[in-house]
């Protein structure tokens, strides 16, 4: 794991959406891109996946032109608190490819 | 358009998802795919968008087991204010198909 703008990235070019203003994510991915990187992975639950669709739709939109959604795939994670408990939680990936 | 526990729909099976409780949504689309709908569109807009995943999840895990998520589509929309100024907004779909 490394940081570009104090957002976590981990080897596989996937960017985890958290709640950080948009344009942290978004530089992560732009600088990931601008270095070469033809493939990045944009990966939120709950809340942040509205973020997660912003940040891929001003990559897209203002920062990197030519780049394009790919697959998208959402899905069921199951937390576990402190107690013990589990609860279930929307995720989200979006693949944004840049050619 | 008509409604299903005060859920609008539109003529070509479209749930659109709003900030009204999660369960109204899952009530709509179910009630849909009960009465032979094959395939149930979810569209939301902004906050929304993270609601519209729940939506899609929770049908098919818990009331609907052989339904699954066909094609998501992610965009951008432009929205006028009463000031006259623009606004842009993601937006993301969710087609849910019922064999």
């Amino acid at each position: 794991m490394y940081l570009i703008g104090g957002t976590m990235m981990s080897e596989e070019n996937t960017v985890y959406i958290g709640s950080k203003p948009l344009m942290n994510y978004v530089l992560a991915v732009v600088t990931q891109m601008n270095n070469g990187t033809s493939e990045v992975m944009l990966k939120a639950r709950g809340r942040s996946i509205s973020r997660a669709v912003d940040v891929a739709e001003v990559v897209k939109n203002k920062f990197v032109l030519e780049a394009e959604v790919g697959e998208i795939n959402i899905s069921t994670e199951e937390l576990s608190n402190r107690e013990g408990s589990n609860t279930n939680v929307s995720a989200i990936e979006i693949q944004l490819t840049n050619k």
